[in-house]
């Protein structure tokens, strides 16, 4: 019998739990779910005879010897920065760790002791980083073996609300972990344009959005995720003059956002006091510039001012629906950063309601030069989940992680080290059984 | 004999560890200089025969303890991250401990154990954080002791460089650890304006300015300094409608400033790469929005349009002037975070020169309420330096220490705990001995 450790029984941890006991009689498996709340971690587990829910405190290195030697395998879902702890233990017993997060250079530096112990560490391998690199490297993989020539990669996601649920101003709900969407894009952006790098900060960044339509979906908005440049090496496409990866949004989310970085309201550092005598206009009032003491504008006028829109423009539309312009409520208690009081907020604005769909929109662009022409492949993947539980968001990221599980577990893989999902050995499987599960593209050639 | 031990030897330290020396005959100390270089901590020591210079490595436990140990006093003018394993040495071996470095809260929290070892962690006692907190103290006791009610507290500190000695448009050279200046303002800035708090993102520090007069010196452009809020309480001035503490500089230079602000050249996360290719001009062109295939625009227009100032202005004579615009130099070799690349170009601009001044200006302005009539207290102080050894900063910094260290080992003061001079029987002695070095307010009661 052979023994997964899954760490994490959030909401990230639904379908891949899920799949992991459905095939658990099939492949012999038994798996054991640790999370900081028994509670979550036994409603995932149900009363399954293959699986057991089990406390874990990842910050108890007891704790985690424990479980990570009792297993043949780790799947970690628990926040990124953990998941470095926890791989060192599975070097210490001997063990192969899946993650969906972005593998640090912390993680990547244990890349030679992986290899040495004949281990696997398979990072990004999740939605956004994950079925992403898969897709794209399947499609440039057969552009290539058809003599083409890479000139430009472009690379979508938006993990959304599918139109049917969508019910508010920013065509926006929470699918996935809040704070992160709240702290989305601090640092600088990086990614090529026509051979040239280019830098995007923070203060820019939802500035410098570029309009994509998705065939039998819509139009979106698309701004530059992380470092990019970051992947040439990995795609193996050094020489490509233009590659971007970007976040989709739907149209107009991205400059009302960029009000609450320029107001500096997604700050995560300081912490604003005595929030139960703070208003949330009182909250705008004290990030916008200061005014006369005989001004008499409004803090709702003060900042479409400030912001250079008009008091009915979309904009406002959208910061007023939030509520930010009443008078009444307070914010909270006690005290808390600015980026915190704004999840508290959206997390109420923005919640998934029971019976709402989330979607997945993923969009590649690949233009390349085939028999002397210029040629397009666009590649599109529209994914709907069915409610607030079962979300697209959960399958897929979870998904890819299970069926790597699988094809470890069952030895169709054999690569050792600290990898993200690039090879043909690991994609084409993963995606061939993604397909049984939903996740089909939509495929387009053009000559442009 | 009282025994000294002083950490870091570098600019910072040179007054201090003179004064140090200068007086040891007459106190009958013996003062120890640890530094990483032993050069540096030969240089600064000489041949003194109440002196010795020792190769001294903060990470190194073993010799941390060593010196900690064999001393009476310890004074850290080391990086201020480091402040913190000197000072649980300092508890572990009953010592107390002197730094000019912003009090961290990990550093505060160790004020109960302090005082229960009946040890002083004096922090906060240089220039700024330090001569400000005691001048404005004791303005503050005066004012009250006549009767008055304190209204608003505004307090700028700039160490710049004397109009003597400056010879650039950003009328700016580099007096201090350049990188701090290069860095200066990330965060969000906090004060208090007419009774409400202001917070202030980095995105907007640099065009929030208020001009200010000196007496006897010029006008000069303040920003707001980090967090004022958390002085209200050491103050004692939480009834107070406005307090700011602020930076100077001279006319123009923030307005050029948040040029690189806005570009993004201040991250010092992200490393740009292959420097030994890119000019600066490539530089710019990397952080500027993209433009169109075919548009015949030099660098230097576009970078105008994008800060909405003309070619001809003084924000573009500035960066003119720095060679950002030249095609042939090249940045440098191998990789660097935009920051350091900044930091390496204007440490060569921005050079103090062998007989150049700096020049240190502080301002405080007190508003306050005295027998029914508005009042204000204007206190200046301006100190100039003798040359590029022997500068404001250095004295400003290292003297205030040095006293408190004379205080101390002469039992004068018998203060324990986690603190910054704000006690009368700290600052008075202090500010007292100050003026003999010519640090001499400038004093101004006006009725408004």
């Amino acid at each position: 019998m052979k023994k997964i450790l899954v760490l994490g029984a959030g909401k990230s941890a639904t379908t891949l739990i899920s799949y992991l006991l459905e095939h658990a009689q099939q492949f012999d498996w038994y798996v054991t779910v640790g999370d900081y709340s028994l509670e979550t971690a036994t409603q995932k587990v149900g009363n399954h005879e293959r699986g057991k829910a089990v406390f874990f405190d990842v910050k108890d290195a007891e704790i985690r010897a424990k479980y990570v030697a009792d297993c043949d395998l780790v799947v970690s879902v628990l926040p990124a920065n953990f998941h470095i702890l926890v791989a060192k233990d599975c070097l210490k017993y001997k063990k192969h760790i899946i993650t969906p997060s972005y593998i640090s250079p912390e993680q990547k530096a244990l890349d030679a002791d992986f290899k040495a112990a004949n281990l696997l560490f398979m990072g990004e391998i999740g939605l956004d980083p994950g079925i992403d690199h898969m897709s794209i490297m399947k499609m440039m993989k057969e552009i290539r073996q058809e003599g083409g020539q890479v000139q430009a990669v472009r690379s979508f996601t938006g993990a959304l609300i599918a139109p049917e649920s969508d019910t508010n101003p920013w065509h926006y709900k929470f699918t996935w972990a809040p704070m992160n969407v709240v702290l989305a894009g601090q640092g600088t952006a990086q990614y090529l344009k026509n051979g040239h790098p280019q830098y995007v900060p923070y203060n820019r960044l939802f500035e410098l959005t570029e309009t994509y339509h998705v065939d039998d979906c819509g139009t979106f908005e698309a701004y530059a995720n992380r470092d990019s440049l970051h992947y040439l090496d990995a795609y193996q496409i050094e020489d490509v003059p233009t590659f971007i990866r970007g976040t989709l949004r739907y149209k107009g989310y991205c400059e009302a956002w960029n009000a609450f970085v320029r107001l500096g309201l997604t700050d995560n550092n300081i912490k604003i006091l005595n929030l139960e005598h703070l208003t949330y206009n009182d909250l705008i009032d004290a990030f916008l510039p200061s005014t006369q003491k005989n001004d008499t504008r409004s803090v709702k006028e003060r900042l479409a001012e400030f912001l250079d829109v008009g008091i009915e423009s979309d904009v406002m539309d959208r910061l007023s629906w939030l509520g930010l312009f009443e008078l009444g409520a307070k914010v909270g208690k006690g005290a808390a950063t600015p980026a915190k009081i704004l999840h508290d907020l959206l997390a109420k604005k923005w919640e998934l309601q029971p019976d709402d769909k989330d979607m997945i929109v993923m969009l590649h662009i690949i233009d390349y030069l085939e028999d002397g022409e210029e040629k397009r492949h666009t590649s599109s993947l529209i994914l709907k989940g069915e409610n607030a539980e079962e979300t697209a968001i959960s399958s897929t990221v979870g998904l890819p992680m299970a069926i790597m599980a699988k094809l470890l577990l069952n030895n169709e893989i054999s690569l050792t080290g600290v990898h993200m999902p690039i090879m043909p050995e690991v994609y084409e499987p993963c995606l061939k059984e993604l397909e049984k599960y939903g996740v089909t593209f939509l495929e387009k050639q053009e000559v442009c």
